[in-house]
């Protein structure tokens, strides 16, 4: 039941029904939850809209991010940012970036994790795997303080 | 300072100096982080000694574990535990496990995550890559609730 529910909160907020996901979002752990995935759909919609800064906005901006891809560690949000804007520098490169099954764990009340699948579609080849977000709430809301991203093989 | 510190604690516990170890714990945190850290030290004795039963030990005996490798999701203990039974069936493919580079971050009194390198010394080849582990603490200790390992490419 707290799946389908979760399910169907997410269908609202990956889609574009503001008013609807507000009106379901009555318990507070409901309400929390949608605070998090936010943060992740933001990014969703400032990456096909070919900006990476806003895409940005969702990791902690503090020396202490972690961050890594494919065996390699970026260190801090500067040299994450820098990764990003070196490795996708064109709308081409960053094509259309789909999340789904995504799965929402609330550790504490300051800190939760997300585990899902990310898939880019793009002209010439369609990169997907697995990610693990770790996030923390901070006075300017929920970032991302850890990303691991795997890609399949 | 604080990374100093858990360097020194860091080399204590993974080399075999447990009365050490117990005179340098004076402080709650540090002694907090020494059992989250007890946890893969543990796993590490266990593997090399050709004992995944026990190695499996350090991870939570759920539905739920989620556990990912390369892109691959095994979902709770059992399957995870089949996993490793089926890909480690001889010492020599299991080879010397080593952890490296480990970091414990603590999100709150009952949850953490440990980031860190990993490396199998075998005859024939040399795997390696980086991890993600977020812990919990259950009645009967800290437990891995979910793992995110990566090779490197």
């Amino acid at each position: 039941m707290k799946s389908l529910l979760l399910s169907i909160l997410f269908l609202l907020i990956f889609s574009n029904c503001p008013t609807l996901v507000a009106q379901s979002a009555t318990q507070p752990d409901s309400a929390e939850i949608l605070r998090i995935l936010h943060v992740i759909s933001e990014q969703q919609k400032a990456w096909n809209a070919g900006n990476i800064s806003g895409y940005m906005e969702g990791y902690w901006k503090s020396d202490s991010l972690l961050f890594t891809s494919g065996g390699n560690i970026q260190r801090g949000w500067n040299a994450t940012w820098e990764k990003y804007r070196k490795s996708y520098d064109s709308k081409e490169k960053m094509g259309a970036l789909y999340f789904s099954n995504l799965e929402v764990n609330v550790l504490s009340p300051g800190s939760a994790w997300i585990f899902g699948d990310w898939e880019l579609k793009r002209k010439n080849d369609n990169p997907k795997g697995v990610f693990t977000l770790i996030l923390k709430k901070f006075p300017d809301g929920w970032k991302i303080i850890h990303d691991h991203t795997s890609s399949k093989k």
